[in-house]
C-alpha cells in the first residue's frame, strides 16, 4: 500500500509554479477538493491558506496524520484563527452558507471571487500535469483498443457500457468523472446508439442521450444495439487525478453512408483544427473552421446534434472534464501553450446514432500534440 | 425508449405532499438537482420556483421539449422576470456566486436558507419513496449473492470492486453515488481488506481506506485480498435515484476469532437498535447501544475504526446518501415515521481487514423494517 502522509506532494518548485500562476493580490483560502488537489498534489478535509509572499499553510480537519511544515490542525474553521479584512474564496463553487462563515471566522469585510484566478492558472498545464495527461491518453487508448472484443450481438448500450466500466478500472480508471460545477452529472461516461442520440439531455455534454433513469438523464437507455446502427464510446480517461477525453464511434453492421461521411467529416475537423491549433490561435475561429467544414459537407443540420445542438465543438479538460478555454461561437479566449483541449466534432444522424471522434490536444509551442492516439475511423463491430 | 416528457414526473398529491413538508414561509427558487429530483420526479436544467398557496411554476433552460403547465423557458436566470423581496434558496448548497445573481435577479433584499427544510423534509419518505427504496433493497441483495462467485484467488480489492461494479450495473445500478455537499466523493462504494481498512481517509464515510490515488483517497488501493483477511463489501444500492445503503463482509479462509466475535458483534448491534428504533426513538441513545453493546464485547477499541474512528453508527438514506437523522454521540434527533436509516456497526481488525455488516431501514408505526435482507453472517469467499 503507498500512502504517502506528506501534506504536499509537489516539489516545492512545482507548488509554487501553480501557486504563482494565481496572480493573487490579497489573501486566500482554498477549499474546493479539485483545487485542493491541484495545488498540493492530494485531497484533504480541510484548507490551504495562501498569501502573497508567505509559504502556504495547511488547516486540517482530516487525515490528522497528515505531515509537513505549517500545518494546524483544526475542528472547524473558526480554528483557524487568523483574520483578513479581504480574503479571497472560491466564490464560483463554495456554497453561500459556507463563504459566510468563512467570513465570520476571518472578520472579513470583503470577500474577493478567486474562481476565476484558479481557472485560468489550471488552463495552463505545467510540464508535470502536461505528462500526467499523456500517461493517461496512453492508458486510455490501451481500453479503447478492448472495446471490439466486449461486444455480442444483441447487447444493450449499458450492457456494453458496464463491459467497458470494467476494463476500465481493471486497468487503473479511478471512475471519478470530475466537472466543475454542480449542474453536470454523468456516470463513467457516455455509450450511445441509435435513437437515444437525439434525447435531449439537461446536461452540456456534447450528447445528450436519455439515460436509465429520470435522476440521472443522460447516456445510454437500455437501447439494443442494432445492425446499422452507429455506437458512440465517449468513456472516462482518469487514471491519476487527471482526465483525458476520448470518443471513438464503432459501426454495428453497414452504417448508412450519410453516417460514414458524416464520420469522416469529423475526422477532417479535429485534423484540420489540429493543424490550425497552435498559442495565439483564435478559439472562436477554430470553432468557425469546424462548423465550415461541416456545412461544405452537408451536415450543418447534425453537427453537435440533430434535435438538440450542443453550443461548442471544444473545451479545455485536466483535473475536470470541463476546463478553460472552450471552443465557441462566441469564446474570447486564445490558445496558450500548456493548454489542454479536448476537440470533439460529432454528429447526429437520426434513427442510427451518433457517429465522429474526440481527442485531447497539448498545446506546444509547435502547435497542438494529441495525446489520444488509436485508429479514428468508424471500428466494426459485427 | 422511455422518455416521459412531462416537467413533472411525480402525481399532482405526491408533489403536493412533499412541497407542503417543506413548510416554506416565503417564495422559494429551487436550484440543486437532487431537490429537483425529490420534488418533481425528473433533474432537468433549470428552476422550480413555489410560493405558498401557488401552483408551482418552473423556468427551464434544457430541455427545451418538457410539458406541462407553468413552464417558461429561459436562457438565464434574469429571464425569470419575477420579484421577492425576500427569497427563500438552498444557500447550503448553492454556489455564493450564483445565489448572489440570484438575489439581484429577484431584487430580493434578503435570503433565507431552506436548505434545513428541504433536508428536514426528505428525512420523511412518502409512501411512494419508500417503495422505491424497498425496491432497490431487493434488487441491492441480488447482486450481494452474486459476490462470492466473482471471487479468484489472488484478486486485489480494486479487481474484486470492477467485478462488483460491473454486476452491479448489469443489475441496473445506475452508478452515480449522490452525497448531500462537496466534501464528500467516492466512485460507486467501498471495497476494502487488511491494512487498507486502517489507512485514514479525509472523507466522512464510516470506513476509509487510501484509495487509489490521492485526487480520490478512498476506498480499495489495490491490495491483495489474502487468506486470514477479511474483505468488507459497501457497494452503490442507487437504481431508481433512491439509494439503499447495504454492507456484507466476506473472509478469505480463517479469519481469527476476534474478527469473528466483532462480526457477530455488529449482527447483534444491529439487531437491537433494529428492535429499538421506532417513531420516538432517541438516535443519541440509539448510538449509546450501540457502542455500549460494542464495549462489552470487548470492541469498543475498534468500533467505527482502529487508528481512526468514524463519529456516527447510522444515517439517512435516500436520494443522497448522507440524509438525516443521523445516528451520533450529539444528535439531538428523535426518529419519525418514514425516516429511512443505514445502521452500520463496523469494526476494524487490525492487519485482517473491516468487519460487520450495514443495513438500511424504514422507520414504520410498528418499528424499524429491513429492506437490505440477505445473509448477515460473514460470508466464506475461499
Amino acid at each position: 500500500m503507498n500512502y504517502d502522509l506528506n501534506i504536499c506532494l509537489l516539489s516545492a518548485d512545482e507548488q509554487q509554479r501553480r501557486i504563482e500562476r494565481l496572480r493573487l493580490d490579497s489573501p486566500a483560502l482554498i477549499c474546493d477538493n479539485a483545487n485542493l488537489f491541484y495545488l498540493t498534489g492530494r485531497v484533504f478535509c480541510g484548507y490551504l491558506f495562501l498569501q502573497p509572499g508567505e509559504a502556504p499553510q495547511y488547516f486540517v480537519k482530516r487525515p490528522s496524520e497528515l505531515k509537513g511544515d505549517n500545518i494546524t490542525l483544526i475542528r472547524k474553521p473558526e480554528d483557524i484563527g487568523l483574520t483578513c479584512p479581504a480574503l479571497g474564496l472560491e466564490l464560483g463553487s463554495l456554497a453561500y452558507a459556507q463563504a459566510m462563515r468563512l467570513q465570520a471566522a476571518f472578520g472579513a469585510t470583503e470577500l474577493i471571487d478567486i474562481s476565476g484566478n484558479i481557472m485560468r492558472s489550471r488552463s495552463v498545464k505545467t510540464l508535470l500535469e502536461q505528462q500526467l495527461l499523456r500517461e493517461d491518453g496512453i492508458r486510455h487508448a490501451g481500453v479503447y483498443a478492448r472495446i471490439p472484443g466486449l461486444f455480442r450481438e444483441g447487447m444493450t448500450d449499458i450492457e456494453l457500457q458496464a463491459e467497458i466500466e470494467r476494463i476500465d478500472r481493471l486497468h487503473g480508471c479511478l471512475g471519478q468523472f470530475r466537472v466543475n460545477g454542480t449542474d453536470m452529472e454523468i456516470h463513467m461516461g457516455n455509450v450511445i446508439t441509435g435513437l437515444n442520440a437525439d434525447t435531449p439531455s439537461p446536461y452540456d455534454f456534447a450528447m445528450g442521450g436519455a439515460g436509465l433513469s429520470p435522476s440521472l438523464p443522460v447516456g445510454a437507455s437500455g437501447e439494443e444495439i442494432k445492425p446499422g446502427q452507429a455506437v458512440m464510446v465517449d468513456m472516462n480517461g482518469n487514471f491519476n487525478g487527471y482526465m483525458t477525453d476520448m470518443t471513438r464511434t464503432y459501426a454495428c453492421g453497414t452504417l448508412p453512408e450519410k453516417a460514414v461521411k458524416a464520420h469522416q467529416c469529423s475526422i477532417d475537423i479535429c485534423h484540420e483544427l489540429a493543424s490550425r491549433g497552435k498559442p495565439g490561435a483564435d478559439c472562436k475561429q477554430l470553432y468557425e473552421t469546424a462548423l465550415n467544414i461541416a456545412r461544405e459537407a452537408g451536415f450543418a443540420d447534425c453537427f453537435m446534434g440533430h434535435k438538440y445542438h450542443a453550443g461548442f465543438v471544444g473545451h479545455g479538460v485536466g483535473i475536470q472534464i470541463n476546463e478553460l478555454p472552450v471552443l465557441a461561437p462566441r469564446s474570447k479566449m486564445v490558445l496558450t501553450e500548456g493548454n489542454v483541449i479536448a476537440i470533439e466534432p460529432k454528429f447526429v444522424i437520426e434513427g442510427v446514432g451518433a457517429v465522429g471522434i474526440e481527442n485531447t490536444y497539448i498545446c506546444t509551442a509547435d502547435g497542438l500534440e494529441c495525446i489520444t492516439n488509436a485508429p479514428e475511423e468508424l471500428i466494426q463491430l459485427l
